[in-house]
């Protein structure tokens, strides 16, 4: 099961042309990312400021199907694909009216801010993340 | 003399009705603030990463004259209107193409950002400051 | 009775001293704008699209009292000042935990986006912002 | 030979952990597609409001390699790959003092703004984006 959220396309995320603007849907998958921690109780804030932790992105593959317009809201489906020692694969579908718009492929690293070398997942983020366990078919 | 810079509204500025999105404009004007503690040989990163120094805005009063489109260059002139103790009052005019499309006055109060409180100008910067003062007429 | 609605700081709002970075403030503060229009039954995608009808800012003064950070809810509650033929005085408190963090009065214009004259507000449009009238003391 | 430019970090362009908040990797990208197009003598501003052509991005593979700070300017360096019928394969490396920090590998499609279909490359853009042909090896 994905984990699930939606986000309406803000009116600053449109360009001229009357399309969402591509660099905005990258702000929009971060939160999506982050509400997905908050719902297995564990706070990004907790994560960088309590527990000096980091989750860069490595590496990003996207595909964009059909633009999105001012009005559209975007749901978002978020797969955990692998969890490894200190890394994440996820998949993400973002839909406007049941049609997928676009989907991205993120792998993300977990690191220490102080030393920034990469740690374990604790454990209380790994059993969050298994709830939404779906390798790929 | 006040302080001059240039910056081009980005791609992503516009709004879908083709002009600026105002509140790209702010994003700017934080990088006019910068550029003119650049001018004279003070950078933000040593501030805020080296002297632990931070400077929030107390107020802003805007007026929008006109719109900005996309592929127009905004000129900016930062006037330093008033040098108080630990306070800054700024004047700028955005122009297009020789006329004024914006202006801004702004507040701004040096503080530390451990104990978050008010710090005086240091004395290169007071006098880097005091190179773009321009009283009021 | 002012409208109110609510909106989380977003990681990516977040400036590297670990606090609201501020020009984010306006792009939340455009959400609120479009949700009180929403709120009355008027989408902002009919009023620019359908009705070829924009509402500029040409004024905005706005003042910070204190900064939020990442996890921090912003309620605002907006009153609307003044309904004038085509303008509209709007002063926005922004809250966390009840406490007033920053805010904004703004003077907005209805104008035609064909030939960027004003017009009188349409009267769907003037009933719903007189819901949240409330002159000031 | 690729197209090279470079862009500063903005200071609204950190996160609070203090590096590049990679969103506004996106929006820097955008702004390298731009002025290449300028470099060769058109202008976006007349592909989209005077061709009626815009330039969406299909896919986009990227890998982030190590961390931007506040201060730092990166360096671009766009090499297109290969020019299709409709279709354009870039791809552009970011560096900070001579090390890549992320590449990125983007398939644009030319469309028509009215119709929405695919276009071939006029004449002039085409001869432009030879310019910095410069096929994988």
């Amino acid at each position: 099961m994905p984990f699930e959220t939606s986000q309406a396309l803000r009116f600053g995320d449109c360009d001229l042309t009357g399309i969402a603007y591509h660099p905005a849907y990258f702000s929009m998958l971060v939160e999506v990312n982050r509400a997905m921690f908050a719902s297995f109780g564990v706070s990004w804030e907790e994560m960088m400021l309590e527990r000096n932790l980091g989750m860069p992105v490595l590496k990003m593959d996207i595909a964009f199907e059909k633009p999105a317009r001012f009005g559209d809201v975007l749901d978002f489906a978020m797969h955990v694909r692998r969890i490894g020692n200190s890394s994440l694969d996820l998949e993400t579908f973002a839909r406007v009216r049941g049609e997928v718009i676009w989907s991205v492929r993120q792998r993300i690293v977990l690191t220490s801010t102080e030393d920034h070398r990469s740690r374990p997942w604790p454990d209380d983020v790994r059993a969050g993340l298994e709830t939404y366990m779906d390798p790929p078919a």
